[in-house]
């Protein structure tokens, strides 16, 4: 059993607000570490992007999950996993939750699309699978679960797909009851006025999750009022190291040297920190190693 | 045949200076393509660092390849791959250049010290293999490349182990006559000064290759003079993102949301411009999928 | 390019009745290329089967191109592989075999049942994918092959699926339009009736591939006669391998001694002989390995 | 915590001779299981024979511990696994052993030799590793697994490399101290002289493992005798397969088709069975599962 599943249910389920910070490599879920976070959100668009490729199951599951277990081992901190709609059908889904929990991940999440799945931002798509279809997958992953505290989130992609609240409403009370830990409800607006309308009509016994990436403007105490448990930060470390690996080639480019690029970097050694070098040299002379 | 191979064989050893920037993941090479550099090196260093490992061959030589593979579908660019210490004997550097002649890979980097390899930087290990031995490794490479043109280069870790400039010389003679199309000549110093000693000693036809992460002050005007062929910006869009991301990471977790994140980050849409995720919308109707 | 794309296309093309024999890893098709067929199917079943995994995408399409890429290596002939039903839509076909392309895979057989699959043996599953969208899927591998000669073989499932020999043509007729090179018709009754019907109806242009597994006593001859191009004998390397390694293993067991055992299986020096161990004695030498 | 590695403890240490039974794919894990075996031997050179490989690290350790996973997956029998000399350094036999410990194997063997291995059947390398540089390895795995009671068998090839009796000897003692768990005393002589010589000066608190390959025809009653607690039936399915496999095809190669070759082969339904299909069936009722 990995402490980290209960972390992850105390996050997802406890009295105040929590946040889940992207990581989409080992490295950056190093940084979100160090820099104080609870809970890593292992972004399914992040780990694509890294991989030069779309949101779009491009990347076999068991590739992303390579990640994932390099993640886990990168980081003690709780992992929630973006599995997008779960890379196929209800016994996909339950190879998919054995090897999580194997892997010391802490949960999966996984959304009501087809296979393979449409990035929500970028695609018109409004497919949704069906109720009973999404609820059997979502049975055949808490009976596939090794850890008995492996936590489910079921995400609502009703609003992505332009269907009312209700129809959202709807699929949220059935997939809790179909035995969902937390409900992940997404929406592509740019304001929360969907999501603040959902929160206050659903059920309260629910835990809420939502990614403010598109409604980033709305000031986190409106979430925490309506009683959302949890927020995810999706992208941004993906897209800060966009931003400044951009800049930093452009000047390296333009000026053929090193000198202005080097205060616009972490210092060397910062990577042997972040890797712990040191403990290997440790280790070295335990371990008799004379090389 | 890929003519990135022949494009690699250019830049090492035409008449004037050229430069591989980093990276370590398909995302990564796209930004270095956009920036208009010519060629990518894809650093052991990073790419292990990007995983949370340390440089020591923690990951398996198949698991590296993967990600110079998502790199070499995600660029046009001609990819110079750091090797390590080929990960094994001869028999297993046959079958590593096969396989990167097969992925569109167009050069490989080896370098003489034993398996597993210690970072040059923070290590002191001056184990350097023997020369007819990795003359070996370098005949085996050369008959086991698919593609005529695939670039050797072979690294002399003499300086970093502490020998003399004259038997980096040696070495670096004896491996261009084994083979190699080029030698990348190393040093941790935080001046060049053995380095350009190194450059003015070496018969002319060996096709020079320099890493000047240490001595990161020296102009290139002198590298230039000396006739070094090819300057490695060696880990620096990796080290700019750790940069970055501890910085977006600490602002949100100290604000609790995204308004003063936003700016630090590139938008989405370039997310799904470096993917192209275009091109996947005008397929879909282009092979009638209804999804 | 792989002459094996050719060599393959000659066998489906060509004038006279070809044989595939299966193969499910790189020693059996090593035992396949010893014996003197000239090529090999790689079947999904049987590779599966190896895994130990049921005939359903439980191994995720990677894991799948692993395997067979050690099968590409492992032999000279060329090698038709089963690739269900494309382990997803267009795009993940595409980039399916844009990777058989790089590994030196001679064609791809894809079928018109939605992903994940179920074996045509063991289910009553009678849901076939639209013939259009069937159709872009064999456009879009048409379209991503890096080799012009690239064979991609459409298998008809609807004799599987209780459908009439008079659809089953239709379909034959449209994926062979959309630019399937070859047809491989499937059924799984005890008779070859229906499938003598379809070979006599269908356009003498297209050509035609069968599976006998189930009507496994019907004479070649007649195969022949109705002008089958290419019969594979699709998974009894699997299971001679089941039933001599269940019946050595239980002799072993009994006996709790290898005397009986012996004589039941191959010297240990086949092995040696089948991996070419003499190679790399030699290559030793040659290249001064000094282990 | 799996409780196999308990069960492997007690075949390993117990009171009476036990037996593992080869397999080298998750099909073989199963066959072993159906014989009623105890435990299984997840042999290096068949996985890598199976890959098409040669015994001498081609395939890299990942793609090893990949098969070991459908392995572990495929049966509920506790698993050895050969792990050759650890894949590299002690650091490399860290992340191995907790890499194993999380895929549910059992126990790991790992041999006094250098990376890359050569196969001790026909090799005349006789190369050992420093007997400190080896305990240390061990120390290293035993600190690094993460199930209290996983077991190290650390093999002597002292006696395969030429060396005297009294070297094994001296090598059993130093590994046993340093922390393994059992000792495996190899050889390949014809007769089992110098392996019985071995177990009877061997201290009686150190668990004798031993594989009779070259001296099969010993009365396993001699074992036994001396004390010896583990016999592995060490590549016996592999070379059965071979066997059968060149058999069948020659066979169907000769006739064109399959009437000879129907009876040399398990029923498909032996497949369906092992691999356990009907489960699929009936999990697709109860998880609502419409296709």
């Amino acid at each position: 059993m990995d402490s980290r599943v209960q972390t992850l249910r105390n996050l997802l389920t406890g009295p105040r607000l929590s946040f889940l910070m992207e990581a989409h490599h080992g490295l950056s879920a190093k940084v979100v570490e160090k820099t104080g976070f609870e809970g890593i959100w292992a972004s399914g668009l992040s780990i694509s992007a890294s991989m030069g490729l779309r949101d779009a199951n491009e990347a076999s599951w068991t590739q992303v999950l390579e990640v994932m277990e390099f993640m886990s081992d990168a980081t003690s901190l709780p992992i929630l996993a973006d599995c997008d709609s779960g890379y196929g059908n209800f016994n996909n889904v339950r190879r998919l939750i054995k090897k999580l929990c194997r892997i010391g991940i802490a949960g999966a999440c996984i959304e009501d699309k087809i296979f393979p799945k449409a990035n929500s931002f970028v695609t018109s798509q409004n497919i949704l699978v069906d109720v009973d279809e999404f609820c059997g997958k979502i049975k055949a992953a808490k009976d596939a679960q090794t850890d008995p505290t492996f936590n489910l989130v079921a995400r609502v992609e009703a609003l992505i797909a332009g269907r009312s609240v209700q129809e959202a409403l709807d699929r949220a009370v059935n997939y809790f009851h179909a035995g969902a830990d937390a409900i992940l409800i997404h929406s592509k607006k740019n304001t929360a006025e969907q999501i603040l309308e959902f929160a206050k009509q659903c059920p309260p016994q629910i835990p809420l999750v939502i990614i403010p990436t598109s409604y980033y403007n709305t000031p986190t105490k409106q979430f925490e009022e309506v009683g959302i448990k949890t927020i995810i930060w999706a992208n941004y470390n993906l897209r800060a190291s966009i931003k400044a690996m951009e800049k930093v080639s452009e000047i390296i480019k333009r000026e053929r040297d090193l000198l202005k690029a080097e205060e616009m970097v972490s210092p060397l050694e910062e990577v042997f920190l972040l890797t712990n070098e040191k403990e290997l040299d440790l280790a070295k002379k335990r371990y008799n190693d004379q090389s």
